[in-house]
């Protein structure tokens, strides 16, 4: 199980917002729901799950704004790949939460 | 004002956990919460503000591996710095929600 | 044709140097020399081709510090991917360059 | 003495090419070329020297789009700062091709 976040940029486009690519964006994360997690951030997008499904996955995101009419679009990503324990969104929450209080 | 995620990542502490070092970040974010707001992912931490005060608190959380032992630190940031209208988190998530609903 | 920067850290390794996993690194790279276009800079590799291939042989790059016994490897990429012109990481040095002359 | 490389990309300009903006970012590098050595790459521009300089620099070079007319700003990092021992562009260069020969 990997983790990943997400930044979709479309490079362009005559306008500053590029709220109107996130419903698109949304709609192939509620496609891929049994099979990855997300969670929308004020920057980004996370989303769990086996990396090939992550890239499959984020390769269809990428496409989102080209399906929408931007000719260039500027996607960055951090993975976060762990395999000596399990590591979830939610239990990397917890550890920090944790060490908090 | 800007919108700033950042990751900071120790190289060769020995040990996969990294959340050892979020307790001293969290304790500069605390120490800056006048003049930043804060949010922590399951990946990162979003913070907004002027963007010459993001930049030195980034600093700051930057040098928390250091002071903990670590010689050798990868931070990785996204700025997303928008001047047409105030941007911040909170109007972020929501212009996303309103265009998901 | 996209192009794509990447760098990949193994976390919790103990020691400060990563430069061991370049070897395998490349090794991959020159595996897929048919189908990729590399670069190595002092902070990343840049690749360029189809992006679906790019996707393919940036897993095999961030499998290789698994093989070389980390436990969690930390990938951060940015895609650079324009369709309405053929951009080429020549062609992007080449148009920079220009604009400084 | 740390190494950042920086990708600056203006949103919302109407156009698909970013280059226009290289020269401005350019003359920043130059005006700080005492300080700050540099070097352009397909996908990014490295800069080193000590981080409190390159996070000023790069502010410096996050402001140019913006004198250019745009309002929007995505500007990404990444810094690797090693204090064990002296880290430069030319020997993390030479590290690796060391090891690729």
């Amino acid at each position: 199980m990997a983790i990943v976040d997400i930044s979709i940029i479309p490079i362009g486009t005559g306008t500053t917002s590029v709220s109107e690519y996130v419903a698109g964006i949304h709609k192939v994360l509620e496609k891929n729901a049994e099979r990855v997690k997300y969670k929308l951030t004020p920057m980004n997008t996370i989303i769990e799950g086996e990396l090939p499904v992550l890239l499959e996955v984020i390769q269809q995101m990428h496409e989102v704004p080209f399906t929408k009419g931007a000719a260039r679009v500027a996607t960055t990503m951090r993975i976060d790949d762990r395999r000596d324990k399990e590591s979830t969104m939610e239990k990397k929450l917890q550890s920090v939460q944790s060490k908090l209080s």
